[in-house]
């Protein structure tokens, strides 16, 4: 996961508002619903989940978008859903500028001379920097700065991001990220560093995207891991401490990746969809487990469930293992662009990028006329430990841009509170998935798209303009 | 810590059987039991062990034997030593060979190409390894390999050792790194691959010294991190490996490095010495905050303490910050070279070198006239939540050496369960240490040091004839 929509508004509120007045509430039957509690049941005690997270993250590993291993990671979707019996399966390009991280480097120099672990954010241009650390407790004293102050020195921005259920702690922690470096630039630094946006206390810093203002000229920018932070605050404290930051990276050309669809075929409105995914792409210090093979084992093996019962759901499951997320959701934003003129016929779409611990919650931003079944739907997950919350959810990083265009999107919350302790790390690896929370993240993925594909009546997709690009 | 003798021997037995008999009864006089409650009391309030810990790993860092920063090192005790106001502070040579880390890289090579975590083994030579890897389970399992079957190929030792309060778990892990290499050379192997000899699940190999058997050419060792280990396991579940390993790193010459030593005098006695400390060094990858500036911390402000009760105790306190533990004893055995004929002036030796874990245990080697002395001891611990274990304990690495020429050990059990995470790694940093926990230490270790400077009669210690070598 990139930069989720953690905090997100509640956005049914909005599309409910733009509901036509009057059109026909949607129900689930209930023979659907029979059905879906023995998927439920089937689903908590079936391992294609752990199986499919642990052959992406096995067999392919770290997979850098735009890498060899991208291409690997393609061929294996591609493969795995072909093994999985999905009935169509195929990609679709995406063309992305390719980042190269190839080294990085940093000491503290001279009395207290010592290595400090680190790690290039993505984006961050090659350069060797040799300058005085300046501390700043979070971005606000960074933008408080005097302009030209940091002439010659290198930014330091110490925030420690908190332990939260709901992630909502990366929203201060990951603007650091993408917004420090530009804003160190404009102080004058030569090079940026920051305190990882992580939860957790081990040499594994936390690598990331980051984007440079126009007009600026990049420098180095890089994230020291938790310890290293800590160790650097307290040297600072001493006294004035000299850093070298070396980094070699940067942008190499364009790379064209895919998107890599499988779908099982509605038996009664095949070309209506219920869009379940995750992202294909990991950063390159880990293997991406939890961000996000398991996304795509979770998505995977629920269509998988679905296809097993007696009969195909009225209308089609679709898994997008989308490309390149990380480096500025460029694979849903061409899922987008090449299915923006079918967004009626996305009927509800989810993802699943935020870790493999349990799902604890779950929304839709669907209008009033399909409150009735979001709330047939909750009903059905309750079993699994599974809240409706009504006012709460959002599309996440790779639906969005589909939702922005008018699709209805459907929001199974994980608990994250070991998330940012592993996301965009070396740690990030299979062991730290827990099987058991696992197959209940397929459950309630298999239960939902299952229910939405019966459901009798729509979830309110239907074409938006595109939106303006976000203000900066 | 090396390779402590966590599973010692109840010492205590052999050595009661060689005590003089009819020697007057050791005892504590209940004016110093009451002292005692009181520093007990005061240490458990003092922050001095954490700021010496916070001291020499914030202002120092990683200080490898022989790298520049033991230097820094040397000076930072010596210095420390002064600034705490031992009344005696001097060094002692300790030369030793120099080892070298350069640089090291391991990858997966073919289909599922990917990097993987790895350390060198100190001691390991230089080379470049692309060989197909051959996993055991163990060391019976290499060592039942048919020689000159590995030939060409990478031996890796895939054992996962255990979690145990009191570390016992490492005395099969810990063989592996001893062992291991020179075995896999045996069976013909152009490389060896250990799993960590650790129990955590995060991407920080461990490093940790190993020997090579004399006549045997050496090969490139290192340890994978543990997730690391996890899946080269599940690689070869699918079939054959490829790996490349390369390391660059080896001995370098000679170097003299001190035994640092503090010493506050004794009131009546002070030619007798309590002795206590730990090692200055520390492996390479990360600041040794557990191992073991902790020991350093824990028995500087022990002794300091001490030195600050109304009057001084009959006997000095001495503290040994010893040079170059992890490579080989060096320190321990230059101070049991210097100080050998003097060991029955030794009253009492221990050392921390097991982390900042709570104690929860204590005894000593002390024949049986200073049983009742010990069992007082024990009593004034009892509060600090410490059992009396008669029948356990021994020698640490580092007062090894001495003991083994006849100086009583005393040992303070540090609760290790979760020493073997961080053991040896880069996350051997600050952050993992409990202050309280570290204050019981303190206090632990001022008690028993301040009680046996002020018994009246010995623990036994007696000049022994060196022993042989330890056969392989």
């Amino acid at each position: 996961m990139r930069l989720a929509l953690l905090a997100a508004a509640p956005a049914f509120l909005l599309l409910a508002a733009v509901a036509p007045a009057g059109a026909t509430e949607t129900r689930i039957p209930d023979r659907a619903l029979e059905q879906a509690a023995q998927l439920r049941e089937r689903a908590l005690a079936d391992d294609t989940g752990w199986k499919v997270t642990e052959s992406l993250t096995t067999e392919v590993g770290p997979r850098l978008a735009g890498s060899e291993a991208d291409a690997r990671a393609v061929a294996w979707a591609r493969a795995k859903f072909q093994e999985l019996g999905f009935d169509k399966v195929w990609t679709e390009p995406v063309t992305f500028p390719k980042w190269v991280r190839r080294s990085e480097s940093a000491e503290v120099l001279g009395k207290h001379a010592q290595p400090l672990a680190i790690t290039a954010l993505g984006g961050s241009p090659a350069g060797n920097v040799e300058a005085e650390v300046v501390r700043f407790a979070d971005l606000d004293a960074l933008e408080a700065a005097v302009e030209g102050s940091l002439a010659g020195k290198i930014a330091f921005v110490d925030y420690q991001m908190p332990v939260a259920r709901d992630g909502s702690g990366y929203g201060k922690g990951g603007a650091i990220r993408s917004r420090g470096p530009s804003l160190a630039i404009r102080k004058g630094a030569s090079g940026f560093l920051m305190r990882s946006a992580g939860t957790d206390n081990h040499r594994v810093p936390h690598t990331g995207i980051t984007r440079y203002d126009e007009g600026l000229v990049p420098v180095p920018s890089a994230a020291l891991s938790i310890p290293d932070a800590d160790q650097l605050a307290r040297l600072l404290a001493r006294g004035p401490v000299r850093v070298r930051l070396a980094v070699d990276a940067g942008w190499d050309g364009k790379y064209t990746s895919q998107n890599v669809i499988g779908e099982f075929t509605g038996r009664s409105r095949p070309d209506e969809v219920v869009l379940i995914g995750g992202h294909l792409d990991s950063w390159d210090l880990g293997p991406g487990a939890v961000d996000d093979a398991a996304g795509i084992g979770i998505t995977m093996a629920a269509a998988k469930l679905i296809a097993q019962l007696p009969q195909r759901p009225a209308r089609s499951i679709r898994v997008v293992a989308f490309a390149n997320e990380e480096q500025g959701l460029h694979g849903g934003k061409a899922y987008a662009a090449a299915h923006g003129a079918d967004v009626a016929k996305h009927q509800l779409a989810a993802e699943s990028d935020f870790g493999a611990g349990r799902i604890y919650a779950f929304n839709t931003g669907a209008p009033e006329h399909a409150r009735a079944a979001t709330q047939q739907i909750a009903q059905a997950l309750a079993p699994l430990g599974i809240e409706y919350a009504a006012d709460k959810g959002g599309a996440g990083p790779d639906i969005g841009p589909l939702a922005a265009r008018g699709a209805t999107w459907a929001w199974l919350a994980q608990d994250g509170s070991d998330y940012f302790d592993l996301h965009h790390t070396a740690d990030d690896t299979l062991d730290k998935i827990d099987p058991a929370a696992l197959a209940q993240n397929v459950a309630a993925s298999a239960v939902f798209a299952y229910l939405a594909a019966e459901a009798e009546g729509d979830f309110g997709s239907q074409p938006k303009a595109a939106p303006a690009p976000p203000a900066r």
